[in-house]
């Protein structure tokens, strides 16, 4: 998906929200055990309720992988059931030497489909290059992550700043504004303007809404810019809203609720 | 695996050699393609022929998921195919948020056998603190790595040192000498004895040798420990030795080329 796309695609929804489909095996609602896959049923009627509530879907790996090859099936049959109409991140945080991260960069864009896929920066450039090189795809770099441990190395002052900083100045040359975003987590809300500073016209993806206590409000009004440059993911609080039989109808109220908040920031 | 099981195994085979299994589909001699599942044949002929000459085998998980949920049961059954007098490494690189990590924990350790997974550091504690709540399963966490991008963050001089020494050092307080390791590249050979310093009784994983070009003399010269403490890995120059009808026993023939000369520094 373009950037033009993906921007339009918010301005006439009114929304920037990523539902997070980290679907645990064990909390899918017993009605749909009987299925031959319960996540991809789970996964289905959560899509179907949100659709118009939202502009993105995020599949998070590990919540797939630990059910090994069925898990994958599971996130392959997801993946292609989310429309073209939405952007379909793979939150991966893959990132290996450059031959390795090829076959990553393949496993995200072609095995599956994904607009985009999160990388982790450790490695530095030839780890992150072989992503860039799809047309039309999108690496998320990871910036400044939404849990404690970003105070142990991306809080750390360096040669340039901390490292986050100097992950956001070094990357924001490998990649352009059409094929990089940056993740920054909803819970580091007083690091979001100085962040804007360093990758003014990139977009963000911000994890950290929701279930570990990022505040929608002050994020939006921190880090919107013209281009509106967000996309902020909820994912426990959209899709375990409910644990009963309305789990999908519970889930389109929480996704309703961000996004008329969000349609209010983005009147002003 | 524990410790002590690992170098018994080290100290009676003479050799500290870990056969990575990069095993590309395309690359699968023609033989083979007839098979249900060529990938895990290939690796069950190579298996069997170096078992004897290596004490560990690293399976690079982007080989596989590049292929989805067939790619996925090939890993499963090689690793299931690796007898457990052998080390197993799941070279996956992976660090999230704590619950996440919980799942990548579960993945390569209770959904797939292996002993150890390569973790990266970026996301701090949180994110590998998950990997070692496992008992007798090792944590391989990124330090310095092979490739040219390791110069972009790993050597930038951060407030204690190099942020490949911070790593090493800060983790070395969340793991021990008994589930923790460190990757340090062998194309890194001027940093290892800093490295041993900081680290002085730690097992290292060292990959880079063979089509990488890092020497096994200098680093085993370097970084050899009381406890061998040394891991060294090559893939390419070992299952793509011959591409013919051979290639089992070309890949073995190389294997015991290292393996001799790793007898050799053992002896010193």
């Amino acid at each position: 998906m373009t950037r033009s796309t993906l921007v339009q695609h918010i301005r006439s929804k009114k929304n920037y929200l990523c539902v997070g489909l980290d679907t645990v095996p064990d909390k899918v609602p017993h009605s749909l055990k009987g299925f031959q896959d319960p996540v991809f049923e789970f996964n289905k009627r959560i899509i179907d309720a949100t659709l118009t509530h939202c502009v993105a879907y995020k599949i998070n790996t590990a919540f797939y992988e630990v059910s090994g090859a069925k898990g994958w099936e599971s996130m392959q049959k997801t993946v292609d059931y989310i429309p073209s109409t939405h952007f379909k991140i793979a939150d991966a945080k893959r990132g290996d030497i450059g031959n390795t991260s090829s076959l990553y960069a393949r496993t995200f864009f072609e095995t599956l489909s994904f607009d985009a896929v999160t990388v982790t920066p450790y490695m530095g450039e030839d780890s992150v290059r072989p992503f860039l090189e799809y047309k039309n795809k999108w690496t998320i770099l990871l910036g400044l992550t939404s849990n404690t441990g970003s105070s142990d190395f991306e809080l750390q002052t360096c040669e340039n700043g901390m490292l986050f900083e100097s992950v956001i100045r070094k990357a924001s040359q490998w990649g352009t504004t059409e094929n990089m975003m940056f993740v920054i987590g909803a819970t580091q809300a007083e690091w979001f303007s100085h962040a804007r500073i360093l990758a003014p016209d990139h977009f963000y993806l911000v994890p950290g809404v929701g279930a570990q206590g990022g505040s929608l409000k002050e994020i939006s009004l921190k880090a919107l810019n013209k281009d509106i440059g967000l996309l902020v993911n909820a994912s426990r609080a959209i899709i375990y809203a409910g644990s009963g039989e309305d789990f999908a109808e519970k889930a389109a109220q929480v996704a309703a609720g961000y996004t008329g908040e969000m349609a209010g920031y983005l009147e002003k």
